[in-house]
């Protein structure tokens, strides 16, 4: 079966601004769909947050495999609620993609925890991803390194937890470095991120970065049955403890009381 | 100088419930500090939920270099911005010590980014903490295990994040294991997960108990300058990018614009 | 294609041994084997110590795809030379599951670096899995705890580096616990360890053990073509450089010396 | 008390090679011991291969509390009884601080388990370290980024483990990136990677770098009291287990036998 992958898009450049309406005449978000759909193992559709509930229903979230997302100057409109709900979808184990300034997206600092800034610069500069985790999944069938001759500059230090993997760092022409390609795990779904993407750029043409983009929704996926109560914290009684134990000692919580949250 | 440390305490089941103030009739915050005063290279103060700011205005934890946080029935009653608040001075630099029930604390959750939860049985079991990085910092002065005669348990799976590392794992008497101790970054800030403390037993008099917690005092402090502005996203201009460059491409920002948060 | 599968056996206690015999009449290299045999994904084959070469020609191994390893007497019967042959495949991309007593195998310390060390007990005590790391695909169609009835004990502290992810830690009867099921990556081979599988106990006709052995199998399986050199360290002549530099300063090398290893 | 530092040299070129004779007189591993002695907490001396055990008896390493690396030309003439005494150490808490072509010296090999190849490149070219761990103790007192004009370039992919922490970043005028600032745990003993140091450019007696020196020896060293035997595994008889427990089932091992190794 394949994998069934929505991407999703601020869409708000490409409604506003020549530039990018140019380049991506149908949405950011609809070229990387259809580079997803180049393979057959890949469903891809899209979301935008301008569609009721940012196009992200709950019933439509749980039939997701994997979440691409792509944000820059609307993060802040998206809702809080919908936010909680794609947070709990991934640890419930849907795999999530962040693209280039979806690092201040709610739901990447959400799952970070961390402040995920860094510093930057738009100058149409040169860009080099080099691969430090040599045959990584996301990684296959790319040179060891490739470039993108415009982009935006992302420089470190980036405030992001220390990765699992660090599977690309960035060389600029400006003189900064990035790690651009980052994994993570937060309960049971698969967090990447990936720092190319400027909105006046034709990044997401790039053969390269399709290439990534279709790893990713790959090493993302999580084939297991979505886990149906991930915030659960159940009691376990003392009856029914793996172990015969007593009962000792004094006790704030009657037998069936709900913990704490 | 020595390290200032706030042990903050929720001070719910002190006042309400005659077991818990019997075994800490000065409250569960003020035995940690007053264990932690022990130490020479260490003044503890406290800081309780009824407190205005919850006794934790900006001023104070700027001015503090160690938080120590236990909450249990209130995590609800947190402000959220107090939460922020503390956030923020974590990625500055400042250490937090995140006690048991804590789990559930929205700062935890907050500086995790997963749903923390657990498996748990109040019927004062034994729990065997044994150590799994020797001569870690955090276990100075202790034996290869310890034990608690009774405890609360909590059990496996712990919906965390993966350590940086794991110090402690406990065993339980009814059958279940516990990553007990772990370590995390979240920007400049040392944090340390440490599970024993159910408020109706006398675990923060246990004395190996009270050495952990002076340890992972010193372990978690940060002797840097506070970071001033740990959100900053600044831009780097393209007449001041270190190696020469022209802008080349169209932008979307004009000179001097702030970024996008 | 299937995932071309080694089982290596140590074969001493098979063949010395009534009771491990009777357990395990074909040996515990074939009884994983057969396990492994029953996904049609797998096509597993058995190698021993007694073999020439121990059963690892350089030719066999460069089509394995993961390696399962066995050992416990003889650890010190195993030749050098096979040991880094062994090691240069995992760099290179061979999937490597280390089985119980293998821990102290040259080739898990090895890859390890560590003393790969512990506490043991030979009681049949009970052995009770916890997942911790949940949905892990390591993990896939588990419960969230299994048990054996009989187990030689592991104890802590365990001498290895810090796990990419820790997947399962085990209780012990006895009072111990155990990092039982932990993952690493070394160069672009993936391993795994799992603690379970005494010889004098029927642990490799478990059926949750042998669903982690398949499972791991798979997790393991690095699809990637095999990196050739894994140890090169290619000299990049300035004439070649990326972004045009000129040669400054004094050299040590010549062009086109290779450099010192 | 101050941290007992011993710098190692390889100490070949200084010998050889009237350029690295002009630049270091005293020798690199002289250079660099001055510098650490510049701060009142740390007291180094240094050590040679052409000493007697390459100046690293047993008695000296265990009473070293963090040992500098630098070795080149000739890692092969490093005796292998002298690299399993200095693992050994580390494993018991001795800090490491590897340096430059020290990534491939025996002893970082042995610690890491992996290649530990790159690419490189001598052309005097500029390097520019990144900070990516912000207030990183071995980042004390240092800016966001620093320059070396002069430098051997080393590339990614680097075949190391992932690590616990990257701590610097380093961008080349040619065109590379790389992990240039690395930190490990191997058993008790810290150990950290940092790449600059070419022989035939001053970097040795640059402020910066000392400053990285200084920090890292200081995050390096374990107060804790030395592991005596880090290789130890020991059995833990039935009659002393915590829990009480029969012995159950056939045994391989008789009352009191040494475990296999």
């Amino acid at each position: 079966m394949s994998i069934r992958t929505v991407v999703w898009g601020e869409n708000v450049h490409e409604q506003k601004n020549k530039v990018v309406a140019d380049i991506y005449p149908t949405g950011m978000h609809q070229c990387i769909a259809d580079a997803l759909n180049t393979d057959e193992g890949i469903t891809a559709t899209t979301a935008t947050l301008q569609e009721p509930e940012h196009g992200l229903p709950l019933e439509r979230l749980q039939e997701t495999d994997v979440l691409l997302w792509w944000g820059h100057a609307a993060h802040g409109d998206v809702s809080d609620e919908i936010v909680e709900r794609v947070a709990e979808q991934v640890h419930a184990g849907m795999g999530l993609i962040v693209l280039h300034s979806g690092h201040f997206a709610k739901i990447f600092k959400r799952l970070m925890g961390t402040p995920c800034n860094l510093t930057w610069r738009e100058a149409g500069e040169r860009e080099r991803l080099w691969l430090t985790s040599r045959n990584h999944p996301i990684a296959a069938g790319l040179p060891d390194h490739f470039e993108l001759e415009n982009e935006e500059m992302y420089g470190e230090p980036f405030g992001i937890p220390e990765p699992m993997e660090t599977v690309f760092v960035s060389w600029f022409q400006g003189g900064e470095v990035f790690r651009s390609g980052v994994t993570y795990k937060r309960g049971a779904g698969n967090v990447f991120y990936f720092r190319p993407g400027h909105e006046t750029y034709p990044t997401y043409h790039d053969a390269n970065v399709q290439t990534v983009l279709r790893n990713a929704v790959k090493w993302a996926h999580n084939p297991a049955k979505r886990i149906e109560k991930p915030n659960d914290a159940p009691n376990v009684p003392v009856e029914t403890a793996l172990e015969p134990i007593e009962e000792r000692g004094p006790k704030l919580h009657q037998a069936g009381e709900e913990g704490y949250k």
